[in-house]
């Protein structure tokens, strides 16, 4: 089958996950993934600083959009919901290729390395939207509150989405993590009306 | 001035920390400290893998603590207290060296792979608060947002403890951070009495 030769970044990062799984990450060389793709190292170099970073391609493009989002969203919206909306926007672009997805995130869970360098990306990602959300004019306890509080939303609703036998609608699932969160830290008693 | 001869322990860490702050974390190496402190690499080793560890010395204690409070606390107590609850208790435990404990954040902040680890202690405790909540029932999402809200709850907490000109009563700072986080993800719309 002829491949669409203007697609190298999916090529490659499905080139790449194919001998990650076949061969191990470990064993699996740049040259490797290049080849298997039908292209050529500099290619390669040209969307990756290495092998690891295949499977973290977007993450700074995910920081960016998060924080221009949330600075785009109305002075009167609350917070958390600038936080969500963007993680929600988001998603309907990161649900593309389950199955990448879950092969990625076996792979992280088996490797510390890769382990570490989602910690590190996760704890990025929450510091920026913290900074968005300080730009907006929240003091710095409640940035840093709302924005681990919906980066624990988004872990929730994407390992739900990825554990589906079709993954199919991971905003859905994002929303219905809100939700719960919303219930489990909410005050216990009830509020009366005003 | 003498020093107390069975605290092998607190000399370690408070002479690990005087040369970080004097000549570099970097060039500290493990002999330097256990001269530093009267004492051999040996015991040097007694207690701690490497020099790094000496910054985080007790964090498998908190994760076992935590766990152990969150299994014995009462069936009818909501997870989100029940996890708060185990940090609450810790932390007056954690609140005896401010000073210390300024130092060690400073160096963390300056240093990537302290920072690294930093965050994958902090993944492993919400990971055993979670695997506690579970055990008490909570479903794997409930355990997962209850782990890390309460998480992010210490973080804030911890910060502005450190952050005041003399760090008094972190269990306090942690309370308000709990309110505050109950505050920014509450339901925005009034609930009516039942």
């Amino acid at each position: 089958m002829p491949r669409w030769p203007t697609n190298a970044l999916g090529r490659l990062q499905d080139a790449a996950m194919e001998l990650f799984l076949e061969r191990g990450y470990t064993a699996t060389r740049v040259s490797d993934i290049a080849t298997h793709a039908g292209l050529n190292e500099r290619t390669f170099f040209r969307y990756f600083a290495d092998k690891r970073e295949v499977l973290f391609w977007g993450t700074d493009l995910l920081q960016a959009f998060a924080a221009e989002t949330i600075l785009a969203a109305p002075s009167d919206v609350l917070p958390l919901d600038a936080a969500f909306s963007a993680l929600e926007a988001a998603a309907t672009e990161l649900q593309g290729r389950p199955a990448w997805s879950r092969s990625r995130q076996a792979l992280i869970a088996a490797h510390p390395e890769l382990k570490e360098r989602e910690l590190a990306k996760h704890a990025a990602l929450a510091a920026t939207i913290a900074d968005a959300l300080r730009k907006r004019g929240a003091t710095d306890g409640t940035a840093t509150l709302v924005a681990e509080a919906v980066l624990a939303v988004f872990k929730v609703g994407f390992d739900r989405w990825l554990a589906e036998p079709v993954p199919s609608d991971l905003p859905q699932h994002l929303r219905d993590a809100l939700v719960e969160l919303r219930a489990v830290t909410g005050d216990p008693t009830p509020r009366s009306t005003p």
